[in-house]
């Protein structure tokens, strides 16, 4: 089977599916690029397991057929010399033959029949959301941030989703902080549907997705979610672990609340954290007289600072991990932002005045005196 | 005592004496900066003790003293809220108090008395040249690459500089390659004096002299080899090793000489390498027909292009480290480059058509079959 192809068009398909690709794996199949050529299409499809992407090039070939490519032909794409690249496939030996100017590859491919099968939910059974792609984009930054990295408690490891009727909720937490964010559109339909999706899977979305705004949509099974836009499929398989219910965490009324310059608290929180220490990056803070006082006190030194804040309700003082401040902090670009205050032990509450549909509530540390 | 200075003056200045700045040390003095202040002037010092930097600030302060700042105060500087910066030396405790606007940072310094010191030669008893920067650095960077990180043969870890008359001549090898770069200045007096100098000081030098054609100073001592540019000096400390002899490893004539385009081959040889294995990362060169034939085969699969050149000379057949190759073309911006061979295991001489006093020297790997 002889494949010529534009190079550049390859090179972007093969940027879209190397973010599936295992780098280790007991597997050796899925360390592997599926290859499905027809007549009028080339699909490259790649997964971890976890997620599986499939990234489409429409392409005239001369014959259609299925084969495993070595993930080194991505490098090889993308230092290509000539526009145009041809791959000769030898169905005996699974030999590739990429050529193209005076450049002259050849490498191995293996037969396909150990890869996994990915059965992509139809579309007429499923239930879907669409979505622009930038604001998916900015409103799952601001949410998959807070998801746990670390593999004792599995739930923790997702981002849950919620659909109900023409609302879906997003849930991430590390069991010390927790993003809440609702989003609504009138034409969406799913009714009552929950799923537990990879954060992995998440941030790798984020690298794919861009920032303009055509629409991608967003289908559920009972297994999978799948993304689609464009000439790309990702879905990402559903963690089968129980998440816990976290809306008794989120405190009816606040005790205080201020507003407060995000750009501002994010630098004096900067600075407090170069003296901050130990596991927990622990900063103090103290609110009163419009003032939230930032304080830090090492083995090293200490550092005082305050920044003037809009306040209502009574004062306090806490200490939080600076770390879980800033990562919010430099996530979003709104001028000020709020922070509701529970008393002595209770949670920080960060909203967004733009959005009201976004919280994110962060437990102050026990400091034993 | 008070400082009050400019906080980007000082941030400047904090950013190039970090470079001296040892991460581990056994000796808990020289994790420190050193500052002594005098009436008109702010001097900080740092010393990994195979470079020492100074870098000097004009300044009026209230009082002189020489005390040890701990490195902390580099971020905290870096991240001031205020354009000037107050900092308040308590000689009783050495405690530091650095204040601007709502921000105030306490710090601990130290005793300078365990401080090592370093006495710079004066200028009435040294001979010296005067560069200007930026061609220090196009020469320096096209000779310190090649020079040895490992620590087997300490002399491979120095640029060997030769002072004769108008002439100064340094020289790096790691044993499989070697530079030679000769330069000539009429004002220039040194008189047959040599001295290694390590090549990591020159890596950093490198980093901290600008691209402007400004002057330096360069000072030879017996032991020391001293760098003198705006409010800046670097010395670096002379290595106590023996260089060999590398003159008799430069044949005096080729056997086949080719010209051939910089990018090109750079592009050819980094697509070989994608699949050249194991530490030689071996590339076959064939020289023939006014053409470089560049081949790899491994493990993973085979290439093979071509260079269309200029060919003086017999053909012939060698591999080559890959890497070497690519170390060289991505540092040099020459359209064209020249390469002499010497037959078969001989070494390969690439040199620069606008710089004759250049050359850098590769032998070639010996394969078995």
């Amino acid at each position: 089977m002889r494949i010529t192809t534009d190079t550049a068009a390859l090179a972007s398909c093969f940027d879209i599916i190397e973010k599936a690709l295992p780098l280790r794996t007991t597997i050796p199949s899925i360390g592997n690029i599926f290859l499905e050529a027809t007549e009028d299409n080339l699909s490259f499809s790649t997964t971890n397991l976890e997620m599986f992407i499939n990234c489409s090039i429409p392409n005239k070939n001369d014959q259609s057929g299925k084969i495993l490519l070595p993930p080194k032909i991505i490098d090889i794409v993308r230092y290509f010399p000539t526009e145009e690249i041809t791959i000769d496939i030898n169905w005996d030996n699974y030999r590739l033959d990429i050529s193209g100017g005076s450049s002259h590859f050849n490498l191995y491919g293996a037969d396909y029949h150990d890869y996994p099968v990915f059965t992509l939910p139809d579309h007429t059974e499923n239930e879907s959301f669409v979505f622009e792609q930038n604001i998916f984009k900015k409103n799952m930054r601001k949410v998959v941030f807070a998801a746990s990295n670390e593999e004792t408690r599995p739930a923790f490891n997702g981002v849950l989703f919620q659909f109900n009727n023409q609302h879906l909720t997003l849930t991430a937490s590390d069991t010390y902080r927790l993003v809440v964010k609702e989003i609504s559109d009138d034409s969406w339909t799913i009714n009552n549907k929950k799923c537990l999706v990879p954060a992995k899977a998440m941030r790798e979305l984020l690298r794919i997705i861009g920032d303009q705004n055509q629409n991608m949509s967003l289908s559920v099974t009972d297994d999978l979610l799948l993304f689609e836009f464009g000439q790309v499929q990702l879905s990402a398989r559903l963690l089968d672990e129980k998440y816990p219910d976290v809306s008794g965490v989120i405190p009816k009324e606040y005790k205080s609340r201020i507003t407060i310059d995000r750009k501002v608290l994010e630098d004096t929180i900067s600075r407090a954290s170069l003296l901050a220490e130990g596991k927990n990056q622990a900063v103090n803070l103290l609110l009163k007289e419009q003032k939230l006082e930032v304080k830090v006190s090492s083995q090293q030194g200490s550092m005082e600072d305050f920044v003037p804040v809009e306040h209502e309700g009574e004062d306090l003082e806490l200490y939080i991990n600076s770390r879980f401040i800033l990562d919010f902090l430099k996530l979003v670009d709104d001028n000020s932002i709020i922070i509701d205050f529970h008393g002595d032990g209770g949670p920080l509450v960060f909203r967004l005045p733009e959005d009201d549909g976004y919280l994110y509530l962060v437990l102050p540390i026990k400091k034993m005196n």
